[in-house]
């Protein structure tokens, strides 16, 4: 792997106002807990070298000291590695993004709240269905096991339910994936290649930006409008930078919570049929209306069967345990898809295929589950008017977070001062490209309310730090320069 | 996507001698049958533009109705796809792979033959193996279902399976993943990129060349000698062409069946660490051992722990439908795939990792399925050595399949012939690259006895036939332009 270099002022901007000012903590802990939650958050790549410790003293106004036991600590997790002659590189520790940072036990209470995954537990018919479908297992048993496409039964099942969503669907439409990011890889890999653009909403899904940085795609970001979509820059972006694809979350949008009307949707397939734009349209979070239930498909506007491809997924409805997605397009796509699944990883397994089976022909949907995402949405939204005023909140009609945003752009140092008390949020620059939505953040209403509760509490605290320190209301890069030359 | 134009006198030896003498079937239907076959075998591409009827009637000899009808055929089934002037191109037809060939009902018996997988239905350990997971889940359905390295408590069951046999190994050494399959290509797209190379054994899985070319990735085979391995090819491939990495099955090698002596691993292991070339050993098989056990795993000759990558799988030994395998890397690496695979597929699915710990913690081995494989395999060695004694058969010493040479290089011409005498078997060039491997056929023993019985009956006929047309003992090239001009 090659090595690239941070210049101490992009590494100050990336900070922003990292230092709490009434924390117990040492500045050392507190500087390499900031770096520690840039690079888990990807802001920092892995193998990037930080500047050398003299010259971070110098610029962060710290002592030599301080910078070394930041990086001694950050060695010891895991997250630098330091050679003789070439620096401190960023690593992952042993066990990745699944092990705990070693401060946890430092906030209150000895425990974090991690409010960053918009996800449920399993629903209440996942554990009957899986209970039915060991029944159906032994005739199974005998079989070899591997269905690049997946089991006939369940790509009937899916195909009837796109019917019964108004959207005639033959099973040679019908890919399995193992879950929507799945099938979002099969496609990028099937329809792009490095140094292609794809025209996405901006924000979007954090994983899907991730995945075409990862294979070298350039996301083409079209920003959301103050309500709804706009289209004409769907169109315009369309048109001028001749994307593979575009990948739009349709309902309900993944951080914002909003639904595309009737009307916009057949404007957004005509534009894309113009330019002979496939559209990727992710139904992950379609099932999850609470005000209303999503229109009928984005698909069923295209008569020619080849301009709409849908990504579908049990892992929000049902449970993400099963792992267990589809693909909908032209079976030509299918088959190509199919293919190129095999020297990726075969096929899904059999077990979760008939279990997702039943639960798609029983048609269960969110049920009793949608009062109780509404009740905590609804908590969410009070408790924001009551501990922040000053934020502005759009309220979701579906989907699992709101979008929160901030009067100023300090989301990431907020999000930083908030980790040392307790509770991890997602800033809003992991939902778009090049650091844009410092002023968002995304809050999941998935919690229990006492959870939802105790989150806010703390995000209030923080933002109070945040603004004692900051008390003229600029953003967070000018503050930071500032502030590290008054240290 | 962009289109190739396949020339004729390519596709001619491609086709090899596609003609059977004494066949029923008219030309036409046998041509549709060897052009679908190439496209079905993947050589020829997908988007491959086929010479004009006109121009391929003149090339094989045939009347340009007979091309029509052929090329007629072929679209109706959707593997050609003709448009105005762009002349027609191969597809695959919707269902793809999966989808049985037309022809199937027109074969003896009215049924084909599939003699090209080498895996065995499910272990009978596996239902209980299910059902003591599913008693497991409750306490897995409060989480959110997702863990990208795999759960705890199947990262250490695979860990002390390996400390079971000889190699210390802590879990944060092991990555779940769905399928071996998976494993390779998240260690392919973390390893290496497009144009970079990689050192592959010659033969080698099938599977595994296509993920490297899909991925631009350029394989460098090292030809097995007639014993063993040759590792002083391999060292001089390290050192001369400055590989990613180099994929090698230790036992037992698909497709030749035969198993690494614990010298020649420390040799290999040696060699590697010289040019820091990582080694990716593939252990899909080696529990499949037949006439003795696995010696200790690549890794133990690696003290540095940072020189061999496994890739482990419960496909062969347990079921491909649990689509369950691992990688053991060192923790840095596997840090590094748990992050990538977030953009992949995220997580492997909760119930089918709970079910392969169970297994791995019985250590359940082959048992009673090691002696119906051992006489599998004697009864297929005993069938080739009666009905096809002019070829040459190692006796596999391990693994599910025995690689067969034949005396000329027929092997896709005696493959295509087979298929409408009703047996479908792997010719030897799927296993290599640049066509190599004409003089030889991948054979599974997993089949029961009778099919195995009548799968070399079928065989035997289509050497006849072969030998039939083509008695001076020429190649299938030299071959199939002769005959071509003589019809």
């Amino acid at each position: 792997m090659s090595t690239s270099l941070l210049r101490p002022p992009s590494l100050l901007r990336l900070l922003g106002a990292w230092r709490a000012q009434d924390s117990a903590q040492p500045a050392y802990r507190q500087l390499a807990q900031a770096l520690r939650m840039l690079v888990l958050d990807g802001r920092i790549g892995l193998d990037v070298r930080l500047p050398g410790e003299r010259e971070l003293a110098a610029a962060l106004g710290l002592s030599r000291t301080t910078i070394a036991a930041a990086f001694d600590r950050l060695r010891d997790e895991g997250y630098l590695e330091s050679r003789q002659g070439s620096g401190s590189v960023t690593r992952l520790p042993p066990g990745g993004a699944a092990s705990a940072p070693a401060d946890l036990d430092m906030t209150p209470g000895g425990n974090l709240l991690n409010w960053t995954h918009a996800a449920l537990p399993a629903a209440p018919g996942v554990a009957p269905a899986i209970a039915a479908a060991v029944d159906a297992l032994p005739s199974y048993l005998g079989d070899l096991g591997y269905d690049p496409l997946g089991l006939p039964v369940l790509r009937r099942a899916i195909a009837v339910h796109y019917e019964r969503r108004g959207c005639p669907t033959s099973p040679d439409q019908i890919i399995v994936t193992n879950g929507a990011q799945q099938g979002f890889s099969l496609l990028l890999k099937l329809l792009a290649g490095p140094g292609d653009r794809v025209v996405i909403d901006h924000p979007t899904y954090h994983n899907a930006i991730q995945a075409l940085q990862r294979a070298h795609v350039v996301p083409v970001p079209v920003g959301l409008p103050t309500h709804g979509w706009d289209i004409d820059a769907m169109d315009a972006a369309f048109r001028q930078t001749s994307p593979r694809f575009a990948y739009v979350i349709a309902d309900f949008h993944n951080p914002t919570g909003r639904s595309m009307d009737p009307a916009t949707r057949r404007a957004l397939v005509a534009a894309a049929t113009r330019s002979h734009t496939p559209l990727v349209i992710d139904e992950t979070m379609v099932a999850m209306g609470l005000d209303f239930a999503s229109p009928p498909p984005v698909a069923l506007h295209d008569p020619s069967g080849r301009q709409v491809i849908t990504l579908g997924s049990a892992s929000k409805i049902y449970w993400g345990g099963l792992r267990s997605g589809w693909i909908r397009a032209d079976p030509q796509t299918v088959a190509a898809l199919g293919r190129l699944r095999t020297t990726m990883d075969m096929a899904s397994p059999v077990l979760e295929q008939l279990a997702v089976a039943r639960l798609i022909e029983a048609g269960e949907g969110l049920g009793a589950r949608a009062d109780m995402l509404r009740g905590r949405r609804d908590h969410l939204l009070g408790l924001i008017e009551t501990h922040l005023p000053h934020w502005h909140v759009e309220s979701p009609t579906g989907g699992l977070s709101l979008w929160a945003q901030l009067p100023r752009g300090e989301a990431t140092a907020l999000a930083a001062l908030a980790e040392s008390l307790g509770v991890r949020v997602a800033p809003g620059p992991r939902f778009g490209v090049s650091g844009a939505f410092e002023r968002f953040l995304r809050l999941p209403f998935t919690l229990p309310e006492e959870q939802l509760t105790m989150g806010v509490e703390r995000l209030a605290q923080a933002d109070a730090q945040l603004h004692a320190r900051n008390p003229r209301g600029r953003d967070s890069l000018a503050f930071a320069l500032e502030a590290d030359r008054l240290i």
